[in-house]
């Protein structure tokens, strides 16, 4: 996701308070190990998986329980109310870090936020399946020691569990829709291409963080976990269809990294919008020159993708998601000022955070 | 583990009645992915996967959910009860399938209960390891349909994720003990391997089931889970130095396999009892043999187990641990005939199964 919002009272948007947080919830995980009577070699490796694995990124999801749990609080959390959300908060990261650690090997992929992917260390290799999993457990261990006992903790349980599933059905359709060494485009479609990124990202990117903020605060009636679905899906998918757009058009200098969508057969937005407007000539371009490890057939693929317009396509897509997701947003009845509620700030900040991002 | 006991009602043990409900429980998790408005190819892959990884094993571990609540219970379970009780025993019998994928491939394992393992198949490989986030995911899709509202609930959520990390952390001690390529007896030793078999078996295989049938009987008090604990963990422990035992002195037409112990570099209870008792000239044996791809080589470690005499020293192992968990189960305060309870059946029944087993 794109740089934090200014919105928030401190100019980094809050990353630095809830990195100084992680090493207590480090310690509070490697207990674990100890009271187990875990040798040091044991919670050494475990130590360092959770280093390497879950700072690192952005760390938006993260952030957004936090900042949800103040907007929906409409004042500054105090250092007890700050340590829960940011224990939800770092659920998210833990729960992500659980899939990249994975994706990567599944995906044979070399970097991972500018270093070797976790499994690409020569003592870790397929080790890396299991320390995946510790990463998930993490977060049920987490839950367990400030929850418990709360009457948000089940439905906190839930949540990461459900978006667990939700997110691994949409890494399946990923994985059978665009193997890393089969290209068949034939498979390829936008209503596929929503699936995916519904159930990839969407749900725990941004309908996740928002809905354990809600819980935390005890919010209970269900319509507005309904609501708050139903702007922050599209929103996801915006995002998304934002994040393939920008991988195969934006300069990399701005990007901060090179596209490589086409290369790795990715069922990217592009692709999909292309294939239903490609002539004859174009698609057999495409069938010829997508997925292919090869600059040149990049470059044949890019340049049917400016035949087509995809930028013109793009900017309209855009500006409809965005009046699509403000409407929805308007439509929500703020509560009074003052008042605990869901308030449209919530949605509003993300929506904003994402709105003509280049990078 | 061994065959089930006869002294459940039916000869088999009851293992046809647990499999008959196997088709419906895989019909309530393919429904999650047409909810979710999955392709007919994601839903055939998911349903692929479950019937090679989650039945075709012993199913002793999912049976014992089943006879703990019946012993519990202390008469037959109507068809309401039976399937609840068997959704949380496919629930433990999900949990080791996503063990045993995952375990799998980090062991670069050829076949698993005599067919290839399901990373293994070609168009398969790495996507098994989102195959296994599925498999583990499976378990709470089930609950939260069948479980949803009742008051332990949240108790068989704990009772599964906390078992998932017990194991897991197991998982993790015995890859950084005993790694498939190197070869390192000094770290070994019976302290280690009881951490090992502790927390990657006793767990899941022993507490996981009995408590879930506790649960699901609603016992409430937790001195008896702490009762239940301090003997199947012991028991669970047994049975792996009896498995591992026998892996390296059963004969293999009564084992019905071949022990590769040995030659896999397993930190083992026959090496590390050997390691105890080895002179300096064995154990030069055991240092340049154990763990190597060479039949003549594991002949020699075998001669060196002989000659420290393995056989004798198990023999003892066996009768005192029968003794201590003998006397264990029968401090537990019977219930009156007819009454609910715990009663020392469900351990006896456990124990009983596996007292001198030869395969
Ligand atoms: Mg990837
Ligand atoms: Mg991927
Ligand atoms: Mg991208
Ligand atoms: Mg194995
Ligand atoms: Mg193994
Ligand atoms: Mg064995």
């Amino acid at each position: 996701m794109s740089k934090p919002s200014s919105a928030s009272p401190k100019s980094d948007g809050g990353k630095q308070r809830f990195l100084d947080v992680f090493p207590r919830i480090q310690g509070e995980l490697l207990h674990a190990l100890d009271q187990a009577g875990m040798p040091k070699d044991a919670r050494d490796w475990f130590q360092q998986s959770l280093e390497y694995n879950a700072p690192g990124g952005k760390l938006n999801r993260g952030l957004s329980v936090v900042h949800t749990v103040e907007i929906i609080r409409g004042k500054p959390l105090d250092d007890t109310e700050y340590y829960k959300a940011a224990v939800l908060g770092w659920g998210v990261e833990l729960l992500q870090a659980f899939f990249l650690v994975a994706d990567d090997m599944m995906d044979q992929s070399i970097t991972r936020r500018g270093q070797p992917c976790w499994f690409r260390h020569p003592n870790v290799n397929n080790i890396a399946i299991n320390d995946s999993f510790m990463l998930e457990a993490s977060i049920y261990h987490l839950l367990k020691l400030h929850f418990r006992g709360d009457p948000c903790y089940v439905h906190l349980l839930e949540l990461f569990l459900e978006t667990t599933f939700q997110t691994e059905i949409g890494q399946l359709l990923d994985l059978i829709t665009a193997p890393e060494d089969v290209v068949d485009l034939s498979k390829f479609s936008l209503e596929r291409h929503r699936l995916i990124v519904i159930y990839k990202t969407a749900y725990y990117s941004f309908y996740l963080p928002v809905a354990l903020g809600m819980r935390m605060c005890h919010i209970t009636d269900e319509s507005h976990y309904e609501r708050a679905k139903s702007i922050l899906i599209p929103l996801g998918e915006y995002f998304q269809v934002q994040d393939d757009y920008l991988d195969g058009f934006a300069p990399p200098e701005l990007l901060g990294k090179i596209g490589t969508d086409i290369i790795d057969n990715k069922c990217s937005w592009n692709i999909n919008v292309a294939l239903g407007l490609a002539n004859a000539e174009q698609r057999k371009v495409l069938d010829e020159h997508y997925g292919r490890k090869s600059a040149e057939s990049e470059a044949k693929v890019k340049q049917v993708f400016k035949e087509v317009d995809i930028p013109a396509r793009y900017a309209e897509y855009e500006q409809g998601a965005y009046e699509r997701l403000c409407a929805l947003i308007d439509a929500i009845p703020e509560p009074a000022p003052g008042t605990e509620g869901l308030r449209r700030e919530v949605f509003k900040s993300f929506l904003e955070k994402i709105y003509k991002r280049t990078k």
